[in-house]
Parts: C-alpha cells; structure tokens; sequence
C-alpha cells in the first residue's frame, strides 16, 4: 500500500501520528522556506506543508498541479485553521516526499468552477471527472444504485440477468444490430429493454424480478439523450397495478430519505391521463405550482359561454382556446408581453401570437382584445378562468394538440420566470389510465396508411373493462382523419407513468397475459400471424405453459440520478457519456474498423 | 394482489386462518372425494386439498399440471404431515378456487430430474428456469451478486458504469461490432472488458472501483464458453500487488462464508508460475491433491540419473520425460493399464503411448518397460520419483508442451477416477509471476513472421526489475525457433491468477501507469506508434496528467457462481444462455433483419 491514510480522514486526534499520505496536488504555495501543497484525493483535502529549512531535499523535486505524489510526515496541529474543509484543523508536516507521476497542466482547472468549456470536458473526460462537482454526481449515482438494491433486496427482489445479445424485434424506436461471424447474413440486437425476458422470468416463476440495466436505442438523438441508456427494470407477479404503484413509490421515498434525507411522507396523489391532458397539457404535470389550463374551447367546443357573444375571429375561428392564470404578474409592462408574444412565436413553440387580459388589483380589466370585448366580457372571461386580482391571463387559440402543448410549455416557462421550479421541492405524481393505442397517420414505411402503435409498448394490458372494445372490433380504421372516432381511440391500458417535477422517472403496465389476448394485439397492431410468430412465437409459446398474470416498471436510472442531483442534464450524471451525435469524443468512437474484421463479418467481399 | 401468502410460509401456528395462495400445479392426487394438489411457487410447496363433498363447485373447473390457480381456504393441520418440507404440518381446505391459467402439457416433467434433454430444455428455457436445480442455481447466483456487492461496499468500492458502446481495438480475442447508422461506414464495439475505462477512472481519482458487467468475445465456442459473460471488475489505485490479493482473498472468503456457510479460514497458499508449470504441468493446478509432476527430463536436460543408464529410446529420443505416482493403484490390471494407454492417445491427448512402474506393496516392481530395465534400476526410477508402495507411477514422454500438458490432464484423470476431487472440498491458491509475454508463431494475419503477444493484457506491468530488460531490448526475435532464448521471453509480469480447484476465478495485473512504459509495451507487440495512438492515444493521453500506480483483477462471475454450486457447467448459472453455437434457441438468435434496417446502416445499397 502506498499510504496510510487518506486526504480526507485526519484530524486533530490524529496529532502526532507518523502518516503517509497519496494523491494529485490540488495547489502549491510559497511563503518563505514554506510550501503549502492542498493534496486532494477522492476523499478530501489535506494541506501538506514542506519546511525548506528543516528539509531542503524535499524542494529538489519540481512540482506542479495534478503532479500524483506521496507524502509522509508528522501530523500537526494548524496554526491557522480551515474550518471550511473536514481536514482543516491540521497539517502533515512532510519527511519524505516521492512524486509518483509527473502532470502536463491539465487543458482546464479542475476546480468547481473550472474554465473549461463542454467539448474540452467531454475529450478531457477523465480530467473533468477529477472535479468535485462531477465526482459527487457519480457518488450520488453510486448511492442511489445501493440503495435501490437495498430496497428491492428487502421487498424479495432478485437480481436475474437478461441477456445483451438476442433477436432484433423493432416496434417503435430502431435497435442496435450485432452481425453475427458465425451465423454470416444474420444479426443480434441490442436491448432497447429486457421487456420480454422479465415476462418470461415470471412465466418461470421468479415472482420479483430487477436489474439495473444497461439498453439501447439507435434513435436520432435529442439533445441529452444518449444511445445507451441505463434502466431499473421491473416486474412482479400475481399483482394488480395498485400493488405496483404501492411498491414503487415506497422505492423512491425510500431513495428520497436514504439518498437525500427527505422525509417525504406524503401521499403520492394520482391524476388521469385524461385529466393531466386537460388541466396541465400534457402527461407529466409539474405539479409544484398551479397555473392549470382553462378550457375556453376545444374541438371547437364553447366552454366559456362569453366566446360565443363577440367576433375576435381569432378565438371565433379556433379549434381550441386555452388560457393560464399567471398570478402577481397584471402589472406586466408593454414590453414584457411583447416579448412573450415573441416567446410564443418562436419555432420550438410556433403559435402565431398570444391574447393576455390584465387583472389588476383594483378590478379593472385591460386586455389586448379589448376591441372586441368590453369591460363585461373581460370580467367574465377572467371569472371563467378563476383569475385573481393581479393575475395576468394569457390565452392560446389554434389547433388542438398544438395549442394545448403550447400552453403547457408557456406554463412552465412562466413557471421558470417566476421561480415556481424551485430545485430543492419535490413533488411526486403518478399519471395512470394512458390510451392503450396512439393512431400513427403516416406510416414509417412511408405507406401511408396509418395504423395504431402501442402508446407503451405491446405488452400491455387494456383495462379488463376495455378488453371486449378491443376484441370485438376490428382495428381497420375506414376514415383517417376521424380515427378519434374509432372505438380503439377509447381504450384505456392498465399503464402507469410516476413523475417527478415535471419529468417522468419511469412508467410501467400491467402485461397481457393470455396469448389470444396478445395475439389479439399484434393482430391490432398490424402485425401478420406469421409476422408475430416469427418475432415473438417464444413469448406466444410460454403464455400456453402457465403465464401468471404480472406487470412491472422501469425507471429511467440516469435521469432519476439527475433530478435526485437537482439537475435535468442526465450525460452530467453518466461517467463516460456520448455527445448529442452519439460519439464518445474522449475515445473517438464509433470509428472505422480493420478491413480484416469487415471480411470475417461477411460485410465486405 | 392475488394472494395474501406464499406456498412456502405457511406454518404450524397459522392454522386457523384464511389465506390466498397462488401458484403452480405440482401434482394432482384424487383420493375418493378428496383431491390433493401440490401448488408450487417460488418459495416452495403448499398442499392444498380439494373437498367435493363439502364444496362440489370447486372441481367443475378443469385442472392439470402446471396450470396457473388462485386458492383461497383455511389453513389446517394434516393428519398425516411430510417433514420433507417446510409447509409439510398444514394443508389449505380450499374453498374459493381460480384457474388463473391454463397450460398445455409442458414437453418435459418440471421436476428435479427430468426427462427433458438439453435441447429441450433450452428451447423451453422458462420452464427449464422452473425447475428447482435450476432455480438453486439462480438464487445461488443472486447470493452471490449481493454480497459481492456487499463486500466491496464495506471496502469502499464504487460501483461505476462504463460505456457499452465503444471502440474497436482488439487485442487477442475478436470484438462483437455494431455498425453505426448516423456515422456510416463507422462501428462501435461492444467492451470484452471495461479495462481502460477503469483504468481511466483511477487517473480521475475513484481509488476504488467495481462493476458486475457483461463483456462480450467473438471467440469461436469452446464447450460452455458464452459470447457473453458477466465479470466482477475490480481496480484500486495506491496498491501494490500485495494488497490485491489480500483484498480479493477476502472477497471470496466472505462469499464462502455468506453463500456457503463454510468458515475459509485458511491462508491462500501461493505459486509462482514457474513452480506451477513445473509441479503440476498447468498454470491453475488443483491442490486438493498431490500426484505432483515428476520431471525426470525436461528439454533435453536429464534429471533422473538411471535415464542415462539405459537404451530405451522412448525415454531417451524424448525431449521431455514426466511421471505420476497415482497412490495405491499398483495393483491395476492389464485390462486398466491398456485402458489408460488408450486414454493418452485419444486426440485430445494426443500422446503416443503410457509407460507405467507398478511399485508392489511387497517392494517388487513391475513395469511395461522391463525388457530395459532390471529391478535396480526400477527401484532407483521409483526411488528418484518419490513412489510409495503401492503406487502406480505412470511416465509420458514426448516434446516439452505437449507432454506436460498431457501429463496434467492425466493428473487430473485419475484424481477424478479415484474420487480425489471431492466437490464439497474447496482449495485455493494464488498462481503469481506469470511471463509477460508469449511469442505467437504464427501471426493471425498470416504474415508468418512471428510477435510477442501480451499474455496477460498490453496494461500489464512487468515486474519493476524486469523494466530494464524491456526498455533495454530490442522486442525483434531473429531466430524465431529459439525465441525463449530472446530476453523478452525471460520478463515476469505483475500479474496473478485465483484458482479454486483447478479452476481459473479470476486474475489481474498491476497496470503500467507512465506513459513511457505504455508506448515500449505497444511497440514490442508490434504496434507501430501511428496504430497505438488511434487505438489507445486517449489512454496515453491520460497517462501524461497525473495517472497514479494502480491495479486489479477480474472475475469471470458466471464460473465463479457455477464452482460455488459445485458445478463446472457455467450455462446451468446464467438464466439465459447461448449454446455452444452462439446461438439462443428459445428466441432463435441471431437471426435475419429487415432490408430496411440493413439499408439504414447502409449495410446494403
């Protein structure tokens, strides 16, 4: 062993101790025939300190930032003491110094604040690591994989592996494929998740099933999203989504008190899908803060009746007509709502402009459709929306789908403005009763003729009260455009989505179970009898031998990190992450391969 | 959820209650009006008994094996109890019954010995994961996961992930590669083990890390060798080879003690390869026995004196010349003897016979070479290799690899026969001083000319008194016939092996952490300083920042879980397994993909 101790364990007990300690030179300063060295390893800093006048061979060595060095020495008591720093009440005051490895200076300064800009980081990977920040990130990730083992361990879950290399079945997002040396024109795939082989753990019988677990997704990328992706994957058997939703927030409280020491004791509320749609716009609701959505319209349904008494053809004419009750904010100067007209407007958003009505305090209305709505009108239109004095309202008009998402992102970025996101508040919400299908008009194949995809993914179970809509009508859809109307349109999974602060941590479903019931869904999803056998005859078989009924979740294990982290960037969470283009800039991967490995895959003639 | 207990808890002292069981059909047994079924769970047996005199609803439903049901009723005492089991002292008086699901006959019995083949039983995995060897199997492997874990958190270890989607740069085995679709032409490949990002994460401070990680090798199969295997990854920084082996000596005496209850208090004795090769013919012998190697000549080099005494050209034509006294086997007849011959000369031995000295407990000898030897000299051969009475000393001669790998194999052959590798005896032992380089003949390109190879891997430090001889030496090799004359082939490595009962576990090295030293390594395997900074510059680019003295070792789980289970079958330990094809015959993979996926890669125009 090269040390003793470690820079982060000596106090002012340890006085007198004969040490050795090792680790990367955080700084050096000179004051007089002193050296004052701040050594940093994983465990801390201890400020060593080299006495030129009682030891002058020590000097002879040139030292540097991030030089790796050991020292040994005498343990003593600072004169001056740091109390910002668990090791700030002594000094090792150094006999013997060996430098281990010499450093080039590092391209950024591995400080808290370093000023190294994200590129340089990411090639540097291992130099930015160093830094306190990123290092208690990936402790925190460490902390919350124990503790979800420790949990899951407690509750009779076993750790089962699935494997990495199986059969390429895409449905949805496209699969890494593996070609195969020994079998030459055939392909493994990577994982987008161990879907199929966690249900077959429960037709074995292996009742609780985890894994934290690496998959896999050859998506076009969003920003922070990566290739590879790690996930706490789930499953139980003989249990109703209740048991399920019980179990898992027990596991994220339990994370919240072992990982962050919050108390969150609270019940986690439950909100439809349907009602998140309505009230918040969209299926992950930050519900920290109110501004819910007022429905004036929608499919050209008149909710407010005083939109049906003027001619702004601007709400006449529109599908949908929603608003938002942004509080403390009807003082709101002409250029601050000019500027959200501009906010709206901009392309992420694309609405073409932005109603506001004023409340101010002393009842008074000032909106900026006033020339066709008199001061009655405003009033009404502000007690539809529930406004309070002070309350601005900003009103969206447009399609549907479009101006629902457009005021969900207006609340939030309201929201942010007015520091309703606060970082350190936590609020939980599980958003159930998802519709089983979404109907794709555009096929990927460019056929054209639309067809329903899986909200979830094909295993999961419609409510047991939906399952004749969906075994007693055939999935064609006659009319595309009306395909709202189709009886599919209406049906409602047993899946569940748990949310955190307006971020999804992981969802999950209760799985089919019976294999006419599945075949039934492949078959809904436009799958021939031979297509389904061909992709997943081993999953159709084991229903035959005794499938249990069962359901799971998965949890989004680097995002959970991150919002445990207080942040939403998730690649600052991972150790060795990949840039927006799915690279590795450190390693510089994926890269070309010897023409020798083309030829013995048969990808080269 | 569908139950209120498990089939295993239900004891004495819950007699009395109503409970709800689910499970499986074990067993149906009609006895008159009394219908017993065994319901089997994950957690054991429960008997449930149905009574068509009290309740004749509950048998109008069909039942058969492996159904899945749903049983409520009240637990009672049996009249007659099976103290095989732990439910064996009540029954369930079944009064509610639920098929929960039918099955079909599954096409082998679920039982421990089954009449399912291999096939079979690997097409129908999920029910094989039934059966309860195979579930011991995977709760052993699940024990040992978590205290592995365990362990090495009380250590200080970290568990970090590193990036499955990487780059190639193989070295000895092939890599599995993964075509990149948004960087055509390019390729990741999948890790054959995490070796330089752990490496990387000790230049970034994480003194300590592990991971329990799949690796993947696109190795032609050797029997029960997988594509992909699991690892216990381990490295710590500040160490010297010392505490390695003390701190993974103390893993698995905690895995011996946690999964096994066996106390392994013992220290690991240990060996350098040197004596390894030379006492038992192998680098991972098996001590739970003696039977050592007896070198009478070695390259050419004569050791037992009487062999220069005689004109029996086998022995004295032979490059090498090796016995083994096999204890209390003189008495084998000519049937065993001639048996034994024909075992040497199968081809996976390949030798051209077996010479043997019966040593009488009556101090006469006998040999199958007494036309050249009298019986004084029989005694002196006996004598120079240890034999006591009764032994059977059995010699092989023949070229120098050949004939003490065969040796070996003879060794373990007849400790086998002679019940000597008693499967409840565990014997470890530390295999240390490796050579760092092998020299391969012939290069896997096919040039011909021969090169160094890393026996290890190309991190591996040599030990620090044998830097010089690398640094100082050119790695060319003029006379390739005579390379183990070349200095290089003289070089020992830092690196060691744990054995456990002939068994590789696991092994490592202490990494060579200057730069300097890195770049002479890829230069004496050949590679020229462009190929090494493509392949590994990120590396030797961290090795200029401050890179600390590190090493450490790797486990290969799915073996380790099998010798723990007293097995040496690794697929009967992984849930789901490859045959010996590569192949998943359950899920049938690899398989073809879609012309749409290839022309995505730009696999196909």
């Amino acid at each position: 062993m090269y040390r003793t101790k470690t820079c982060g364990e000596l106090r002012i007990a340890d006085v007198a101790k004969v040490v050795t300690l090792c680790g990367w030179i955080q700084k050096i300063r000179k004051m007089g025939a002193l050296t004052f060295i701040d050594l940093r390893d994983r465990y801390g800093i201890t400020q060593i300190v080299l006495d030129e006048s009682k030891n002058p061979e020590l000097l002879k060595t040139a030292l540097g930032r991030e030089f790796v060095i050991q020292a040994k020495g005498n343990v003593i008591e600072r004169s001056s003491k740091n109390q910002n720093i668990a090791t700030g009440e002594i000094e090792l005051e150094v006999t013997e110094l060996n430098v281990l490895n010499a450093a080039l200076t590092p391209p950024f300064t591995i400080e808290d604040d370093t000023d190294g800009g994200e590129d340089l980081r990411m090639k540097y990977r291992y130099l930015d690591l160093r830094r306190n920040p990123v290092k208690q990130n990936m402790m925190l990730r460490y902390g919350v994989n124990r503790e979800v083992r420790n949990y899951l361990h407690d509750q009779g879950f076993l750790d089962i592996e699935t494997p990495f290399l199986i059969k390429s079945t895409p449905e949805g997002a496209r699969d890494f494929v593996v070609p195969s040396r020994m079998n030459q024109g055939e392909f493994y795939a990577l994982p987008q998740s161990p879907q199929t082989f966690k249900q077959l753990l429960m037709v074995s019988g292996y009742d609780r099933y985890y894994q934290i677990v690496k998959c896999f997704r050859d998506e076009d990328l969003r920003a922070d999203r990566q290739p590879e992706f790690t996930q706490i994957d789930c499953e139980m058997a003989f249990v109703e989504q209740e048991d399920i939703l019980q179990m898992f927030e027990g596991l994220i409280k339990h994370l919240f008190k072992t990982v962050k020491n919050i108390d969150y004791t609270e019940v986690v509320p439950r909100m439809t899908w349907d009602d998140a749609m309505w009230n918040y716009g969209n299926d992950k609701p930050d519900i920290r803060f109110e501004m819910k959505l007022q429905n004036l319209k929608s499919l050209g349904k008149v909710f407010a009746d005083v939109l049906n008494q003027t001619d702004f053809k601007v709400f006449n004419d529109a599908e949908t007509v929603i608003a938002i009750c942004v509080p403390n904010a009807a003082e709101y100067s002409r250029k601050q709502t000019d500027e959200l007209i501009e906010w709206v407007k901009r392309p992420q958003i694309g609405m073409g402009g932005l109603a506001f009505l004023k409340c101010a305090a002393d009842g008074t209305f000032k909106s900026s459709f006033d020339k066709f709505y008199d001061a009655e009108k405003l009033k009404s239109l502000a007690t539809f929306c529930n406004a309070k004095p002070n309350d601005l309202i900003l009103i969206l008009a447009g399609t549907e789908e479009k101006t629902r998402k457009a005021t969900s992102d207006l609340r939030m970025e309201m929201a942010t403005r007015l520091g309703f996101r606060k970082p350190d508040e936590f609020k939980l919400l599980w958003v159930y009763d998802f519709p089983l299908f979404e109907f794709a008009l555009e096929d990927q194949d460019g056929g054209g003729v639309g067809r329903w995809v899986a909200r979830h993914h094909p295993f999961t179970s419609p409510k047991p009260e939906h399952i004749d809509i969906m075994v007693n009508n055939s999935p064609k859809v006659e009319n595309l455009e009306k395909y709202l109307e189709h009886p599919y349109a209406q049906i409602k999974a047993n899946a569940y989505d748990l949310i955190l602060n307006g971020n999804e941590l992981g969802g999950g479903s209760i799985r089919i179970f019976q294999k006419d019931l599945q075949q039934k869904m492949f078959e809904a999803l436009g799958m021939s009898e031979e297509e389904a056998n061909h992709k997943f005859g081993f999953l159709l078989g084991a229903f035959e031998y005794g499938a249990p009924p069962h359901g799971g979740l998965a949890f989004g294990f680097d995002r959970l990190c991150a919002l445990l982290g207080g942040s939403e960037i998730i690649r600052d969470f991972i150790a060795f992450p990949k840039n927006n283009s799915g690279r590795d800039v450190m390693m510089d991967s994926p890269s070309t391969i010897a023409e020798k490995q083309l030829k013995e895959l048969g990808l080269k003639g």
